[in-house]
């Protein structure tokens, strides 16, 4: 929930801890979409039509944007840029941050290799990897460590978020590298679930879980 | 919900078509939970220890199990096996899928490689692309075959699942094609949203929106 606070007439939100996992899940969705509805110069929306195009109901939409302190207007609807902006400022978008890559195997170089981050603000400065056969290459301008480099790196350079995109047996390990070196985020690939502390925000991404909801969809066809 | 029918004193359940998308996205983490426990020789375990394992709230967790007529037993707790095996059913898992991928790039390669699946009765049977330089190559002995090989793959195999790991560009042409060729799950990794239909159920994995919600999160430390 957001308190909203008249100061002086000004409406200032105040962003509170208890905004549910499952709405916090569906705002980057909601900011793609926007993103797309800004791009096409459409300028206003209302929360019947977004609802229409996200396959989510209205009632949800509006309670939603009522969390973060978004009302629309009543026969006009919302105002995109403004619901866009206030939508990247919730998310941490209005600023840039520093990613280094550890694993520069397949995940390493999709991430690497998918342009969408850059443009969300997302900068990919190094990867680090065990193979001597790629240490020292670029890919897609991104040097390629050697991975006992790690820790130097991070002592000289301003890292904002460590992945993790290697095999399980070292995930946590990794981890405890990347947490000392002042890392604030953590995005773990590997099959090994990485806590989050009062120190390290993590995401952890498990591919299996996408495909079991897949094989539950089907057998509900 | 689900419905629970005593016919001749046997439970049976029903699964209704209104069970959360909340629940259903907790549901792949209990099983792998689950699956863990078992691995590690639990037999049964409480709603609150598991809660501290999982950082549910042990309500959320009763509330959960109970949708789909799992119910603990007071001062016993849960028997983990029937569990597993119950939330395995409920997933779709008790039986195996075939997979096909579109796209033999740094994706499509990354979940060939990863041993889980296989585990997890998803077996991948062909990849397609159309690279002449790894056409006819196999990758973790899964063979690559010139994408206007498809349909007629399509028509002479059994395809359950086909996974969309190319551009955006030809996602929604290549959904349809699968969909045509009568797969019943659709797994993109595209940026492109393919909209499930009756015929086929859809999972849109975009990995922008994880890293979005870490950003979230890092904000909020």
């Amino acid at each position: 929930m957001v308190g909203v606070i008249m100061l002086k007439g000004v409406k200032i939100m105040q962003r509170s801890e208890k905004i549910s996992h499952a709405v916090i899940r569906r705002l980057p969705r909601y900011y793609r979409y926007l993103g797309e509805l800004l791009d096409s110069g459409i300028t206003k929306i209302s929360s019947k039509e977004l609802s229409r195009r996200m396959n989510v109901t209205a009632s949800q939409i509006r309670q939603d944007f009522n969390h973060f302190g978004c009302f629309g207007q009543q026969g006009y609807g919302y105002n995109v840029e403004n619901l866009y902006e206030e939508v990247k400022k919730i998310l941490g978008l209005a600023k840039n941050y520093n990613i280094i890559i550890i694993g520069a195997g397949n995940i390493g170089q999709a991430l690497v290799n998918y342009g969408n981050f850059k443009k969300r603000g997302f900068n990919i400065t190094a990867m680090f990897d065990i193979n001597p056969e790629i240490i020292g290459q670029k890919i897609e301008g991104v040097k390629v460590y050697d991975a006992n480099k790690l820790v130097g790196f991070l002592a000289e350079n301003e890292v904002d978020i460590g992945v993790i995109a290697i095999d399980g047996g070292k995930a946590l390990e990794t981890a405890d590298i990347l947490v000392a070196g002042g890392v604030s985020g953590i995005w773990n690939f590997s099959p090994t679930e990485v806590p989050s502390t009062d120190k390290v925000a993590v995401e952890n991404v498990h591919l299996t879980d996408s495909i079991m909801v897949l094989s539950y969809k089907i057998n509900g066809l």
